[in-house]
């Protein structure tokens, strides 16, 4: 044990260095991702608002109003949308700590959402991280809604090996955690 | 008087039929014009949900997470975006109940994000609804940008002829109430 000349004793602590502990949430991920593509003048991409349903406010004199009474509203969109080299970029983006993709993760009115941008031209995907297993995967729109719409009743997840096989790993790095813009790039410009 | 067969008077209201008084806020007008651009399969463009800080949410068992306290954010982007044609479309719409627009009506940040969607291709714009002159103009992101950036420092407002000499008459009709898609068609299509 080492004594540091402030008198504090050096506690060490085992740090788990796994590639899977890099200890941000996909969110926070994608939240740096697009500061840098908005600041590197790349994209202008960012995460909506949560949709809320305000019950009732308060005023009080010189200070600001209070939402004393609100709820949380299902989203009838994808979480993030914006533009990337003048197309519309709209896309959706979860988590999941199994192995397999839960279908119920993404509700119905999303997928119908994501088909509709896509018939009018956007470029629309899903972004899967698999948390325990270290992989953020870029799943074309398509793809993902054709699971939705043909599949059996009995389907309720979809497993990792699809991914592996049908989706892109998408590059990390500690700049930009999700590069999805370079998946974007390989597959339509 | 009349009285009707149940006994009930009939009261007479005087009911102002302006146009300008077509009873609905520019908010509602815009998102019966979105619904229908998205039943119809015209256009993929919704209001985006108002940015709120939450500071504490009660779990109550057996019935849904209830926001107790919670502060209005300012809006660091527009109100409106989507896809059109493959575009993406990015806007922010006003009210302007006086003769002249102020222009702190619109944020700063609001207008660095119309410049920069701009830059990455999109088509942004302003819609701007005089309320008592009963006219709701399109307005160029780029127009409205310059005026923004290269204002006097005494200049506080756009007078009401500006906009009628170098913006957009949107047109109006009882289904589609604010038809800015057909500006839209004019000048990009």
């Amino acid at each position: 044990m080492v004594n540091y000349p402030n008198g504090k004793k050096h506690i060490e602590k085992v740090v788990k260095t796994s590639f899977g502990n890099r200890g941000m949430t996909l969110e926070k991920d994608l939240n740096a991702s697009n500061s840098y593509f908005l600041r590197e003048n790349i994209a202008n991409i960012h995460k909506k608002p949560t949709p809320i349903q305000i019950v009732n406010v308060d005023y009080p004199k010189r200070s600001a109003a209070k939402i004393t009474e609100a709820y949380f509203k299902v989203a009838s969109t994808t979480d993030y949308n914006g533009v990337y080299r003048a197309k519309a970029i709209d896309f959706e983006a979860k988590e999941c700590a199994s192995k397999s993709f839960p279908l119920n993760s993404i509700h119905l009115h999303q997928i119908q959402h994501l088909q509709n941008v896509l018939q009018h031209g956007a470029i629309a995907f899903v972004i899967i991280r698999f948390t325990k297993l270290d992989a953020t995967f870029y799943v074309k729109a398509d793809d993902i809604i054709n699971i939705y719409l043909n599949k059996e009743k009995s389907k309720k997840s979809i497993p990792y090996s699809w991914f592996v096989e049908n989706c892109y790993i998408i590059p990390y790095n500690l700049l930009v955690p999700v590069n999805y813009i370079k998946i974007i790039d390989y597959l339509y410009f």
